[in-house]
């Protein structure tokens, strides 16, 4: 039934891309502009939705459907970068909320109504070590009281919601690093020029990414999701989907730079013959496709698990590192074989390039999925 | 059901292999003698007959639990390379041959009274081109004469039974050079010293390879396998079978380097720790870890195919491709943990390392899958 | 000697790199301007006219001087290539033109009244397949009338003089290809929108490139160089000193990265000790450093070749090839470092890695340098 | 002056080598002997006596001499393994024996007729931490009382002295680790049998290498070279000779394995073209060509600098890292070019495969270069 469901999906977001060719995207890019064209046509198709149970207006569909989703918009040469938050992020909202709170926002998710893509979690100091991140949230009569700082937020400026990790109970006062962290649910409407500073940082990519300020920013008391001090852990279950999204989306970049790579080696004519005929232009765009075709059985092996309810940490982790390895190794490989014409924006393969470029770090660097792999999957000692 | 009957496949498999351990290995390697053996335990237990059908007398399984036979009895420090053959060779008998033929030969391989180890394909000459082959087998009255030489026919020594190509219609009387050649299975035991010459070649391994003299070497007529002049194709059916269960057995080798080399890691203490708590030596084990776990993917996505009829020609090159590159990628891995004990013959690892090499060139070279990959799969032009 | 004037001119150059930090440049990138400032520092300093010789009022100083000021104003976050061509393209003038042409432009170039940084060769068709290029120079009266197409041409917005390989004798009346082409010195002052017309084209980097037009362009008979046919010779003698000095810029670029990366691996700290310390940050920027210096030997060994005259075609590729891709080692290792800081643009990072990247492909790529190794120092027949 | 006697002596050398066949190697490798017709042949031609100053009648000629020797003998196919030490060794001596010491040995060493060739420091729990080694040495009368162990003590059955680095002073009684050893020349004439015991360790390549076995041995107080504790020093400034010029055999390595690679890919013919027309096949030979003239850069640029009395330490180690991996990589491209044929032990290029391979550990492994680099070039904290 899955493979269905998957084959259709797949062809609605084909034809949902042939909208947006590349001038759209370059355009977007080289104004730094929000896609909200796409968005909007994602979130009518419902796309955006397919992990929200169908009780609160979602498509109730496991994770390898939202996996083919995400692959595919790649795979067509758009970016789902500026709304896939959209589809995992109400995943901590989902698990770990009451019903009062998922009832009050998973519908409007749903609908698209609600933009829930504001995942306030890394610091700048803390960087990937998130236990020893500093902002504080103090209880005040029916408030909490926020004050610190964020980076790396992504789509904060388009997002009414945001996810917030915060300290409850100051690092001195807990137990483990890991204790004394709580998640909150923050109606950005409410609060973005009062206790709320969203500023954009520029990057190699239109990423619409930013740092978040909070200056006493009260939020209700109710905005806490589950219990208070135990964020670490409800944000942990999050991560493994995240993972094996945006590693979704490196399939599809891979296979955009492979399909793109090689027509271009088949029809360019160098010395009198196709420069594809040339092992050195064809053999990396091969090994590209094998590391991809290999990358996607994990991802594929992962959704499997996270869709059994089964432990998926290190297919997630794995797959993240295959994929997104895959995705560079065939972005090089087509830039390479396109020559100078890989740097003229029009081919779209710079854009492409810059943008797969990210997920070598993020959401999680590959050094850290290495750690986790020699840690937990050879029982090795812990290198840091 | 299959997950069940592989499940004990491996345990049978490992149990057996206590009984031969890394000693037993060394002494066969440092005196080039054949593991007979351990050849006979894996006859006894019917591991090599696993994929010849009941009614002649083996087990009918599919190629699935031929590979986790293979990749366990290499996980378990034992090398399959002495008698796989034995499992995947009568293939093109039995795919080919006639049912007289079948009932003839089949149910002695599958006892082991009759050892079908010997393939007699390459030729020094011709190489991976296996069209041009020039042995000619030249029909006269009752029988066939064969003239001409084969080379790397592994086990020929320890065989009674070859499966033999040559051409029969002479190159410049065929359309295409595909055509011409014809299968034969050749009952060495009648023509060794009579026809036929046997010249084992040293190698870097223990691996009782051979070149092969046809000097007018006469075998009846009834010999031929299906029609003449069909030969080429009918070996290129056995080709995946076998391209996935060498990949099985990198599967293996690379289980066993990474093992091998986090054990190391974990209990050598050098500077007052144990070395595998750098990063420099777990990480290489790490990557080499999930490399190995795409590969076994792939080798079971092949095996998928395969066993459901389906075209598995890319799988199967690619999971011999990323197999062995996976086992050697955590052979140099698990050698360079070892520093100077790697190159020590006790500890194994400098013999795994030296055969675990030969499966990026044999049966078939990395560099003829990525040509096979970039042309069927790419679309790109042919390179030679 | 050599050693004490490439020391001061290190010194000079430092200094002036000064007065252009990354604001500067990110800024000229962020607007896609040409960096007028910058160069002009550079030709009061007389640091472009460092090749050519005293008599045309240059400095008259070996490559490997020229080789230091690029590398030097690469290594302090600065770029060469808006201006490098200034250095080099009146080679092919002072080699191969008349005493005449020789006083008419050198000591303006020398000065930096005339800018001689355009330099047509390259055509969309041709590719690096220089000898079938078709851009057309005919002869008519006291004229050349010239009609064609020329790409990637850079800086030929901001060159007031254009070295020009365009073919005189088409293709089918000349014995070998690379005959019948013929070099010209072209005043663009007086062609541009009178026959030639520029189009810029926008890249991945801001790099001032162009398509060049040529309809009907007249330019006068005096402008040919040496003799009419032998164009494509003088233009190869150039390329030797073309690819050493670029892979002086990514020494300069390794150097940067490498510098850059150590810092902040030094400074930031997460889970309570500096980043650097883990062996997976530190091994990659310690092995691009290695690959950097002997990148550095290998160009200093083609600089003297070049300045001794002797031939010098394997080491200033191989010094090409190195120094690009170790850049690009250090660039990926500080990138990496840097984690989603190296993508945020006020850390100069991504400017750096974008810029860098094109080497690998310009003004010759990895690909073209390994077939002339293959071909030239190997003996190995031609694979194209 | 140094280019001439270079240029000679490598005349000298690959004469030399004339005699020594591949199938000489082939029957020394088979049988695990010590190649004695070989190391005669160069005792006789004085090549090992090169650094030994005239005074005590040797040579004396700089190390980028010694250096041209072994990089000679390695690419003609022959191995300086056997004896590189009688070359280097007696530098402790050399630079810290007293002068009776120097008249003592120096004279028969550079004859021939007293081989010093082991080299007793590494110790199996010690590993690369030296200053961890426990093997003691105790003052007793006129004498010390040697007891513990060594390992990986290349050469000591075919030696008559030992350079023995030992513990005078225990690790709980020393201010700095480092402290507290001491190095002695042992004649091992009087103690093997009487104190000392050697055990041969089989490995993957017939190197002479064992155990050594301490229990007891007495040698008389003079045999201590300088002062008491001041060991560690001592042997460190040796590790820089020794680094380079097993970079240098790594360089020879790398020279036969390109050669042979190319000669072969050039006469091989499939497809009915010679295989080296493939840029599959020719790209990797290339590169590492690249690699091996850059490596040599490196090489000829630390012996510059210890020949001129400057610090080497980096370049030393770079050198030794690049030589052999560029070594490496010259032997995965012979290897994966012969194909099977690279297998069979008559083409030599599977022992040499072997041997080249330990480059890469010892005398130090690439990670612990890595780790020199970061620390000392990059300033960078140590990692371990």
């Amino acid at each position: 039934m899955d493979e269905d469901i998957i084959g259709e999906v797949r062809r609605t977001v084909r034809q949902l891309c042939e909208n947006f060719p590349g001038a759209y995207w370059r355009e977007k890019d080289r104004e730094r502009a929000y896609p909200s064209e796409f968005v909007n046509a994602l979130t009518e198709a419902g796309l955006l939705a397919s992990l929200i149970p169908e009780e609160y207006g979602g498509a109730g569909l496991p994770l390898s459907v939202a996996s083919a989703i995400l692959e595919e918009i790649h795979a067509n040469g758009c970016n789902g970068a500026a709304c896939h938050a959209q589809m995992y992020t109400m995943g901590t909202l989902l698990r770990h909320g009451s019903e009062e709170q998922r009832r009050q926002y998973l519908p409007g998710i749903a609908s698209g109504e609600l933009r829930l893509q504001a995942f306030g979690v890394t610091e700048p100091t803390a960087g990937t070590d998130t236990t020893s991140l500093s902002t504080m949230a103090v209880r005040d009569g029916d408030d909490y009281v926020v004050n610190g700082q964020k980076v790396w937020t992504s789509r904060a400026e388009y997002s009414d919601l945001m996810i917030l990790l915060a300290r409850t109970t100051p690092k001195e006062k807990v137990a483990k690093r890991a204790d004394g962290l709580s998640v909150f649910i923050v109606d950005m409407r409410e609060v973005v020029g009062n206790g709320m500073t969203i500023r954009p940082i520029r990057t190699m990519i239109n990423h619409a990414t930013t740092e978040v300020f909070f200056d006493n920013m009260r939020i209700p008391a109710s905005s806490l999701i589950g219990e208070e001090g135990k964020g670490f852990r409800y944000i942990l279950t999050g991560m493994n989907a995240e993972r094996i999204l945006i590693a979704s989306e490196c399939l599809g970049d891979a296979d955009w730079f492979i399909k793109t790579g090689s027509d271009y080696a088949r029809d360019r004519k160098v010395f009198g013959r196709p420069i594809g005929q040339n092992q050195g232009i064809q053999f990396p765009i091969a090994r590209a496709y094998a590391d991809m075709r290999a990358a996607k059985l994990m991802v594929q092996e992962a959704c499997r698990l996270y869709d059994a309810g089964d432990p998926c940490g290190a297919e997630a982790n794995m797959a993240k590192m295959l994929a997104s390895e895959a995705a560079w190794a065939a972005g090089e490989a087509c830039l390479q074989t396109h020559g100078g014409f890989g740097f003229a924006e029009e081919y779209d393969v710079e854009r492409k390039f810059r943008e797969t470029r990210l997920y070598q770090i993020a959401p999680i660097s590959t050094n850290l999925i290495l750690s986790y792999l020699a840690e937990h999957e050879l029982d090795l000692p812990r290198s840091y």
